[in-house]
């Protein structure tokens, strides 16, 4: 019988629900807090993110790692995992909740909404004059993976033509005009109005955004980062955005996380900051999302292994 | 040779193109708060919105008179026009601009960004948990006029289920899955996640949103008011939203406007306000699309007179 440690907050209808679609297993509920070693050596299957400090390559049992994350390099770490285990990721997960978090950042700066915000604090009736529009503008997204692919679709359905930057410029999809090689972001930067960031942190995608690639783009683009931190000079972006008032920013990422609250960054005209929100759990279709991906690898699982879904290589 | 009178500003270009469109005519370029009355006087032909107080029906010349607005109903007041006079309304020009707005003030609420931002201002790193998304909800949109089908038309393709509200109930729109008549939206409303109003003020539509609907509706409604402000019993809408902490609501029009300075408005929890800002030419595509309407309109005009689009009936 397998023993399946669930390491995420499901409500106890959600947990019967498991427990009817797989009466072969023995099922675990607890949290990544409370999860003990003990647990974590029975597991034969963990659905969640344990933490990488209680894993080890000794816990034999373990067949295979369902994490809730989309990223998961910390678990290729040497003596993280033992050689035999299965990992997949959640990939499908997180599109739909990113990509409408950097969609209402786009709009919110497009309609200079994080100004009114600010005149309503002081009581002031007053205009803050020219707008912009999703639709008609030329938007470049950096990473066409789930994250890109939807936030590609939704800018498309709003009449935007969607530029993409991705490692492999093979790739195809209705949303997309035309898929350019990530290398080539500096030189093609200039014909883009918006840049959205949705790459995970790699070598290819290290400080992608810097002086050179500021320098060549539009001075009044938007950029908008809900990949990861490291995208992004970010000294290079605030040295580059006292000089082009214009230019305006979102992140939702940055580098260092979480912001001092003595950064200067806080207070850079035309920069929004959210605090690493865009995905989580915060939208509840995103847990459902989820635990779709889950129950349908469970059942792969049981009845036809090959057919899991996500798994990510091992052996590099 | 027709006298034709511009009262909106446009650039030297766009002035030569109509110019060089229609030779036929004499095209004097000013704007509504110089226009003087002897140039009203000598105009047959008025594009834009002039002063209702300089107008009257002794304007013998004034064969057609081309608003650049939607509304029209203070130069329907006996005395403004000349009987003989042809009256037609910029219809087709405000649905991007409004449209967006509605969607970029209801994902503002959705993601929490306007308690993000004054996180930001007080340099605060915080969580502020669940979000909601346009995926998924299902969203009234009361008026399916040209602002109405946009607004349906976006969130539909953002994966929203529209109800539309209309006088007429038989309007059918792909974007819409059901139009119910005006008058039920008291019966129906608790079915909806958001509630956005697009239509005019009328006597039909006078404070549609009072204490009666919002106790009608989920306690966690979205409001969006992007027609009229006379659309909302404001007071009634305050005190519900008092004592309902997860009701929110963005209006960019709000009676009264502006809205001064001492209103104990301005800092309602979960309320966004901006100072009737959807519309106006504040988005450059705006005007063109306008220009557009009233080009194309001078050329049935001058060819084919029944041709000429969004004439309103003055026999009422």
């Amino acid at each position: 019988m397998e023993n399946i440690l669930f390491l995420l907050g499901i409500d106890e209808d959600q947990q019967l629900d498991f427990q009817q679609r797989f009466p072969q297993a023995h099922f675990t509920f607890t949290d990544k807090t409370s999860v003990t070693k003990e647990q974590l050596a029975e597991a034969t299957i963990i659905i969640g993110n344990p933490p990488v400090g209680l894993l080890s390559d000794q816990l034999t049992n373990l067949k295979w790692l369902q994490l809730n994350s989309a990223g998961y390099d910390e678990y290729l770490q040497p003596g993280v995992l033992p050689p035999q285990t299965i990992l997949s990721n959640a990939r499908g997960t997180y599109g739909l909740t990113v990509s409408e978090h950097a969609l209402s950042l786009c709009l919110m700066l497009m309609r200079k909404l994080h100004l009114y915000l600010r005149d309503q604090l002081s009581h002031d009736w007053a205009r803050e004059g020219r707008v912009k529009s999703v639709f008609g503008s030329r938007v470049g997204v950096v990473g066409l993976g789930d994250i890109g692919r939807n936030v590609a679709t939704r800018f498309y359905s709003l009449g935007a033509t969607v530029i993409g930057y991705d490692i492999d410029s093979e790739i195809q999809l209705e949303a997309v005009a035309e898929v350019r090689p990530m290398a080539t972001i500096g030189e093609t930067v200039a014909d883009l109005d918006v840049l959205i960031l949705c790459a995970p942190a790699t070598a290819e995608t290290h400080h992608l955004v810097d002086t050179s690639l500021l320098n060549q783009a539009k001075a009044d683009l938007i950029l908008i980062n809900v990949g990861r931190g490291d995208l992004v000079d970010t000294p290079a972006l605030i040295a580059h955005m006292e000089k082009n008032s214009d230019f305006m920013a979102a992140l939702d990422v940055i580098d260092p996380e979480p912001l001092p609250k003595d950064s200067p960054y806080w207070d850079v005209h035309n920069l929004v900051l959210t605090p690493h929100v865009a995905g989580g759990f915060h939208l509840d279709k995103t847990k459902e999302l989820f635990l779709e991906i889950a129950a349908g690898n469970l059942k792969a699982f049981f009845t036809e292994p090959a057919a899991l879904q996500n798994v990510i290589r091992r052996d590099s």
